[in-house]
């Protein structure tokens, strides 16, 4: 939900992330930090930004401690949104995402009126947005059930399930809780959340989802079926993946997140995807406008001439 | 929602419509009244439905009375039901649709085993789920705001907003509430609830939405546009589109509700479209599963051999 | 084709042809005229164009001497190259298009650099490309095959057969040749030629095709059907048109060519639609480029950032 | 083309060719072998064939003798006829496609009036239709232009071009003969024959192609643009492909052929694609109809009820 109030409680702390070490980004980092210093916010960069920017001159915080913290920064590009919201959603704390110059749709502070949008959410004043995040488990299949997991995953945008290799049908059998929804022959399969209903499954053909929706959506990969529309459903539904091998082949799978993260798996697996616990806290400023930035970002839209 | 409850009060009084008064139904239509009566329901026919098939025999009831009765069952096809819906859902009655013979999404309960179903569902043995409708509106635009109302309709699949004339482009403006998403030009626009993705929607390539969900979906058809993926809004949001017209004509409009109803309007009118304050309630037997009813209604997921 | 050669005879009569009376374009037509002129070029304007723009000062030439002109000079946007390729195909007039502003597909010498390129096409020297038209043709169908002729046009781009009413689905059966292809449901359905791969096809899923290829395209609107893929067929092929109507209502039928031509049919008709016996010349400058021309024009291939 | 003659030479000499060796054809082998003795024919098998299935009573023929052959019959899927045109396409010799029990599109003869049809083919009354295959290359590139080719394959279907990684876009920069056509990011590219128009690049949304015509297709695979429509360009085209990595990387591409034959390259890499030189030669029975095996394959155009 996006609240629509816009009135917070003043932000006191706050911790400065980014992941591009190879950009050069490490005085922009330190105006942020100073900048939020001047507001008497107390600033911090994360341990990892602090070493891979050599930021001596500025003061880390852990893992640990961001728990108390009222703030993540991230500068970067939606990616690196991506990979935060991954790694320190269970933290709770809300995330600002910064740009570096292109626009981004968790990204939509620019650099060139950081400095006003920044003093107005450091008073509270912003819209502070939650954001549907995918569990994602692989488990081996026993005789009697489910066996070990294999691997787990959080996804911001979406999951693939896909065969690890380059034109090669995988047969996926797609449960919705207890219900048996279809088992489709295709290059794989697409989890996603409204966030990620502009990344990847756009290309695929799904629909933009609002991202205040209560919702997930599945888009078949290059299904090899008459019909095969993507289908949206509810956020609480547990949506199931099990593999059938027409010649009993034990074929590679790959479950991917984000585009990020990499899960090996085999048809003898199952995968589960179901909502995270814990949404992702996303703030905008107060200038916010979803359609704004999907026209701008997407060219939503826009008419040939 | 469907209520995943499966009980609720014995079904005391059902009134029976048909609309397709050139099919050889009268005889179906007076067996399910005597099964009705065997079950001690008082059984009666709505007026056009007596007159329709002849029904002398048969005790017909006005649609003020209707309110107070516990069940409509309608006997046809999906189309039936779409009217019934449109005209009857403010009396806040049960739905139940029986097909003639062919599956339907709306009327799922098929001949062979009617009986059996139809006693289960007297006895209070049945899934209720609620269905949003739409309220489309056409005005009249004046300087100072909305004029005159010109048209009103209720649809529960879709409103087709189109030229009434064959290849000719309209250039659109869509708000959504306060916002504006944007100005396409194509061949109109399709706003659709839930029950309607499976049906003109899915054509024009929206995706396929569980009925249950609080959403209402809006999709382009034919733009003339780089990116124009359709999208997914929430069911409160207050839809409004306008015309533009680059040559200042005044061309006609054409708005059509389940493609059953159609409204006339120029390019100088307004149309607003927002969930019903009613939904529609239907019944479905207590085998009712929509992904099956889509995998054989629509050869949903299908693979190609 | 195009041919690849670049060296014509030079144009040694004109004829200048606009058709959007409402845009103030006495003058650049007068320019032109007054340019060909400089190079010894008889010019003219048509009869139209010198009523429509008030042009006493300039000689008109009749559609019957038009056979004997070098150069048809078309001055507005691709609509109006339509118009004229469906009136003087027959001539075998090459036709040169210059738009007012906009870049058309059609149209693709713009204002700005127009002497310099008009200078070398007077000398010859400039591409010649052959593009495909259709004859579209309606006839009743009587007991012993087809009867009286109703209706018949050209179409550079396409013809679209649709029920004349919105939301309304038609059956059609289409044969290729000698051979049965399908039967669908839906609003209707577009042939297309390659010049019309760009236009209202590709806005219904169509492939781009190359304007050299011999080639055809057939391609559903929003069929009912599962598997209803556009196919490309050889140029030279007979596309026959049926109408199925479950309901045996004679329903009313529009055959659209080109968004201009409208012709009346019910389903009693048949439509058949093949090339052209006379391709559109099309001149197109030395420096002519069609997937730049895409890419300009469509922002085909434009990557999202 | 399918040349519309039904009438060519005696078959005298024929091979027998099977691959799926897990199968057990050896006896359905054996019969279309004494069929063909039976009409003195001069019956093979190929060399695999004969060890594969252990056919030691058959008289096995070698791929250089196999020149001399009036007709390869392959009993398999079509994936069989992929593997077997890729290999043998150079001898010129007509293959005959014979399913084993799954109808497909290039193996059109079924088991069950096989020797009906099997009688007029050795006859010579057939069909005989010329497909048009690929030839793909992979090259280094130089500083002065294309170095050493990696590697080479032939394709009856489709080439596909893709990060060997799940869900990693490429930037793909494509040029048909002197032409730049675009730069795309997505998944990757798909350039196709009409035999593979109703293969792989059907699920991505490319046209249907008629067999018999002189085109290629380009299919871009999930791109990350905004307008990225399939295109149909000549059959004579040079198609070439190179890479552009916005972060330098020297990323792994996998170039697959017909799904069944993968090489390997990277960013530096240039993959060119071209028409081979000599087509496949399909034989198909006299009943032989490409729209109806769409729509038993395909259920091309089949309505929903």
């Amino acid at each position: 939900m996006v609240t629509d109030c816009l009135t917070h409680e003043r932000i006191s702390t706050a911790v400065v992330i980014s992941k591009v070490y190879k950009r050069p980004l490490a005085d922009p980092i330190r105006q942020i930090v100073a900048f939020l210093k001047k507001f008497e916010v107390k600033a911090y960069v994360d341990a990892n930004t602090k070493i891979g920017f050599n930021l001596s001159d500025l003061q880390s915080i852990s893992k640990r401690d961001m728990r108390e913290v009222d703030l993540i920064i991230v500068v970067g590009g939606d990616g690196s949104v991506l990979g935060v919201a991954r790694t320190l959603v269970d933290l709770g704390v809300p995330v600002l995402g910064i740009n570096k110059g292109h626009l981004g749709l968790l990204t939509d502070v620019s650099p060139h009126n950081l400095e006003e949008k920044l003093a107005k959410i450091i008073c509270g004043h912003y819209f502070l947005e939650e954001r549907t995040m995918l569990d994602v488990k692989v488990y081996r299949k026993s005789a009697d059930g489910l066996g070990e997991m294999l691997g787990a995953s959080l996804a911001t945008n979406e999951t693939v399930i896909h065969s690890g290799t380059i034109a090669h049908m995988l047969m996926l059998k797609v449960t919705i809780g207890q219900h048996y929804m279809y088992t489709i022959r295709g290059d794989g399969i697409i989890v996603n959340t409204p966030t990620g209903s502009t990344a990847y499954a756009l290309s695929a053909g799904g629909s933009i989802i609002e991202p205040k929706l209560d919702v997930l959506s599945v888009v078949p990969m290059f299904p090899h079926s008459l019909n095969c529309s993507p289908i949206i459903i509810p956020g609480k539904s547990e949506v199931k993946i099990e593999f059938e091998s027409p010649d009993d082949l034990t074929e590679l799978i790959a479950i991917n997140c984000d585009g990020q993260v990499t899960m090996r798996a085999d048809t003898r697996c199952q995968v589960q995807i179901c909502q995270h616990a814990t949404p992702l806290k996303l703030i905008h400023p107060d200038d916010y406008d979803y359609y704004s930035l999907l026209r701008k970002k997407l060219d939503w839209g826009k008419s040939l001439v």
